[in-house]
């Protein structure tokens, strides 16, 4: 769902013009304040919306990124010409969406075009803060209220995306639609919990006016009591605390911040931030002590999408087959990390900005953090007794982690990239925050003899089931850009050799992918394989093909129908795991015009081109899931519960890359006796 | 494989009788080193062996749980009389298998059967110990090594299981064999990077002499550069060491240790050791704030046994299919943990015992360790604005680990149990230490044009493509002994009311598994589900049933053929959820006499007993794999690989169990600036 809940964390910023040469940028690093503001006055100088000559609202600016071959050539001195530095717009503008290419150098738009497919830019901020002030104004809403005995002050609204239905889109008929879903404060803060059921209440974002409303039927509005999760209004009993625990570094972290470049131990990659995917991941390499030199491994990596269709078909639930990325943006969700508990003591913070709907600049503190983690874990050891000799050798595991924390309304997902000295990077994301539920009659199951969708939580509130996807992209680079994707399945084989009392054993069978309809997975339903991003034109000295490999976490697939709507646009779930060739436009895996979506422009359609990827640049993405029946445990706020992968070397080295980590020196004068 | 690694390790103490009365124990404590003793002492006077009346050996000492409705009216204080506190025993005597049940307080063995069946019990240490010292005098071996030019004394053998291919056993030909394998030393003490290939070495174990010698052919041994891992043994260039990082607890650990029971947060469980599960966690209980009492969770959960087939069916290796928990004993093969190292600073360690192969107990020092785990991870939060205030709530996740290290030959498990403040309780094994790698002539990938059944990881050495199953049994008695599995499952249901726009959506058919039968599951082939273990007999205030979930983790199923003799010793791997009917006498999942056993005795032939399970005492059994191709990155020592699953309450609790826990205080005071 959306949330308007960032207003109150907006610092607008705005700068005086102060222009840095372009040449101190790294080529990938996000637009900078002055930038935003930059790009506005130039659209605006050809738009100018003060007059009321246009209506011009900035529907997301972000970088418009340097092809890779120019980065790469940057990146390798190679050239003398740094990359230009520009800006992507997408603009509605007298009702039109524009895609706008704005050069920072020339101080001009390079490009400007109308879109006129299906679907719309994501949702601003503004867009939807708007939508939520209607009702209050509204009298058929105000008299709803009244007619439930509900006080319209303590009634909050939130936005919420509609989809797409198979609705027939006349040409001239094109409309940006939010359904307002309005909720009862009184008494909580937890405002999912108490859900004003059976209105529907449609707004046109480009009119800003209400264009559909029903009052169907009154359903109970679920008791706030029980509901609020605040420390400060929580009644004894409480839980006995623990005795405190932290993270300790004596001589600070081990990793520096130089501008967007994070090193620490072995790694080296360049942290930036987008108004859609959120945080993002480039230029990952490791230095290889062997050979004395970096190695590429992540060109860019970050979410792509996420899908969250709820499982209730009835008129009010229906439409709630949220793509978040899209249709709200993962970035613009980001809201600031609290030291110390979203993130350790160790931790260090990074502020990201985004742009306004009116272009200029609003900074999100604490967006980002970065710290080393010490969970208690073995990196490697082994013991072993050779006559005199005996030998125990242990080594912590010791890594960096990268966060950031999208709220998308009710949800919070924690984003976490862990680079590991080993060379594995692991992805993972956290799923907490409160569940979206739906007002009801019923106070025990006993009373239910109806569908409801879900699962009783407390007395008239139903967790409606519901699944979360993510699609991550990444473009992977295994020490160069020119990859490919083999399957290494492994195969039960007989033993035919009658010498040999087995009757069976596995081998691998390594099938590289030849086109894209090769590298479609449905995992845990194919042959085991192990599946790796290889170098074919490098190998080890012992001639093995250099590579990572992808290590699976729990596997979830989509259980809509192909035909259904949101399942068409949503189509990225349909495999966990995709290889396309790379293309610097396919990076939305639900699309870049999302919003209202007719799935035309997806993940799998692009899959369906089924281009060559053998040897080639290609980009990997991973479809990560959760099927949600909900719990009471997840009443009134949810225990996390968190998916991943990972990505490990696999003959990228020559051997264990931290067999010459030393031992850390210990730092026991810190620890408390016990 | 064996290891006879820990006899440096061995520690043997000889108390003097000091007969602690049993009521001090709690019934579900290990053995003590004085009750060994005891034990020892009793059956020694009736099999005294002293004057070679009789061969004796103890191939297993431990506690004979008293049975479960014994301990439960104990623990619930219904009897007055403290369970009998007992041993026992697989002893051979004489060359056949004796199952003793000694009992300390009649000071007398009160049951001795002679068992007739196929299979033995485990190896000793000793067996393996007098075994590896065989070949050195043994002339043909002796000759085997100055052909292949290898200096004896730096030649060292281990112990391997056989297995069982087929082989009809005649009854008065019982052997207890193992094969020697033999590795070289001579510049390195990475042994298992050195095999000695082209030799079989059979021994009897009971005579305790070489039955079988072969000498096939000369396979270079692979060379000793690059094989170390000590510290001390690197030359530069060395990873830049990062900065120090360490857990600090001011005020101390948060947990207590009363005997073996330990409470922490609003967990209870008590903790004990075997000598063939290694770690075991019985009567967990958990804290229900909302009622003010504990309520069970789980009566006993272990390893119960693990399967590791090598994939290469040539004479060398044909016969590495191990089962190392009945063939070894995981809990034998617990070594020392490292302070610091294998736990963190603010860890606390606990020794643990065994019996030796004379009955005398053997101390093995910081067996356990138990720890708070702060990971830099949030238990939940959610950050909303509601007009003028602004609320962001974050709660730390800081868990409970208990953990330890069985050190099986050449792999090191780390075993994980974490008990979370939520309820939830993860189970996690990290795979590192050395590969078991075959020698070969090949030093270059295009050399090869045979099947060498693995991966090239240096010159001549041969990583060797297995498996790795853990099975764990885990006695859940959720909320009460009497329990139900059930499968929510969820299915795909086409909308068929004209009135949605929807065209499917999916809901939940939970399914109670009636028999044995109805509850094996293939994770990942079947139409997903929660799979629940619900207490039918109890239901939340909304009506839910209450219960816990199994979430596993990345799923991996068997791949050798089910007619294969290996794979039907080993038929739990068949099915990655078993749940059987309680009977005390089924714990291991590979049979009682797992050494060369037939499987006649295994979970598979259990579960084909189809008992009732629905509202029954009930046992979870979970099966965890490893495919391992190997990778250069795995020489000379594998970065840790790790996997697992979790319970988590699930309609257990009323709400979020977690709710009322306060933010911990800060402690920054020690916290290093940055």
């Amino acid at each position: 769902m959306s949330s308007k809940s960032k207003t109150m964390f907006i610092f607008l910023l705005q700068f005086l013009l102060f222009i840095i040469p372009s040449d101190q940028y790294h080529p990938l690093d996000s637009l900078t304040p002055d930038e935003f503001t930059q790009v506005r006055t130039i659209v605006t100088k050809t738009y100018p919306c003060s007059s009321n000559i246009h209506n011009l609202t900035f529907q997301y600016v972000g970088l418009e990124e340097p092809t890779k071959p120019l980065v790469l050539s940057w990146l390798n001195n190679t050239t003398t010409t740094n990359p230009p530095r520009q800006a992507f717009v997408m603009a509605r503008i007298d009702r039109e969406t524009h895609e706008l290419i704005v050069d920072l150098s020339k101080q001009s738009i390079v490009s400007d075009q109308v879109y006129n497919g299906y679907g719309y830019p994501p949702l601003t901020i503004e867009d939807q803060v708007n939508a939520d002030k209607l009702p209050y104004a509204y009298p058929p809403f105000v008299a709803s209220m009244a007619k439930r005995g509900l006080k319209l002050e303590e009634v909050i609204c939130e936005s919420s995306s509609v989809g797409w239905y198979g609705e027939e889109t006349k040409k001239n008929d094109k409309k940006r639609i939010v359904n307002v879903l309005c909720f009862y404060l009184d008494g909580t803060v937890n405002i999912y919990m108490r859900p004003i059921e059976g209105i529907t209440l449609t707004v046109d974002v480009e009119e800003m006016k209400i264009i559909g409303y029903e009052d169907r039927d009154i359903v109970t509005v679920p008791k706030a009591h029980g509901t609020d999760y605040r420390e400060s209004e929580m009644k004894p009993p409480f839980r006995p605390p623990l005795n405190g625990i932290t993270v300790v570094q004596p001589d600070g972290p081990s990793f520096t911040v130089d501008g967007r470049i994070i090193r620490w131990a072995d790694w080296e990659f360049h942290l930036s931030f987008d108004a859609r995917a959120g945080l993002i991941i480039s230029l990952a390499s490791i230095f290889d002590l062997e050979i004395q030199m970096y190695r590429q491994v992540v060109y860019k990596a970050h979410v792509s999408e996420l899908f969250v269709p709820y499982m209730d078909p009835t008129k009010d639930w229906y439409y709630r087959t949220f793509l978040d990325a899209g249709e709200y943006g993962y970035g613009l969700s980001t809201l600031p990390l609290e030291p110390f508990r979203d993130c350790p003591a160790n931790a260090v913070f990074m502020d990201v900005y985004f742009a306004g709907q009116d272009g200029l600049p609003v900074k999100m503190p604490n967006g980002f953090c970065i710290f080393e983690r010490y969970a208690g874990d073995v990196m490697w050891r082994h013991t072993e007794v050779v006559p005199g000799k005996p030998v125990r050798e242990v080594r912590q595991e010791v890594s960096l982690v990268v966060r950031n924390v999208a709220t998308v309304g009710n949800y919070d997902y924690i984003n976490d990239w862990e680079f590991l000295q080993s060379g594995t990077i692991k992805v993972k994301v956290g799923l907490t925050g409160t569940l979206e539920v739906k007002g009801t009659k019923y106070t025990h199951t006993d009373q239910i003899e109806e569908e409801v969708y879900g699962t009783l939580l407390s007395e008239n509130t139903i967790g409606v089931n519901h699944d979360h996807f993510l699609s991550y992209r990444i473009d992977l680079d295994v020490d160069g850009d020119a990859n490919s994707f083999v399957k290494s399945k492994m195969q039960t084989t007989r033993v035919t050799n009658q010498r040999s009392p087995r009757k069976s054993y596995w081998k691998v069978d390594s099938q590289t992918a030849k086109t894209e309809s090769d590298a479609r997975i449905k995992l845990g339903l194919e042959t085991p394989a192990n599946l790796l991003f290889v170098n074919p034109n490098r190998k080890t000295r012992l001639g093995n093909p250099i590579g990572y490999r992808l290590i699976p976490g729990a596997v979830v697939g989509p259980l809509l129908s192909d035909d259904d709507y949101s399942q068409m646009r949503a189509a990225f779930t349909k495999y966990n795991v995709w290889v396309t060739r790379y293309n610097q436009s396919e990076k939305w895996a639900g699309g870049l015009y999302a919003y209202q979506s007719h799935g035309d422009d997806t993940l799998a359609a692009w899959s369906d081109r089924n281009r060559s990827i053998e040897n080639e640049d290609i980009v990997l993405w991973y479809t990560l899931g959760f099927h949600h029946e909900p719990y009471q445990e997840d009443f009134p706020v949810m225990p996390t519960l968190s998916g991943g992968f990972e990505l490990r070397p696999s003959n990228f080295f020559e051997s264990n890359p931290v067999l010459k980590v030393k031992q850390p020196k210990d730092i026991s004068g810190l620890v408390a006796p016990h």
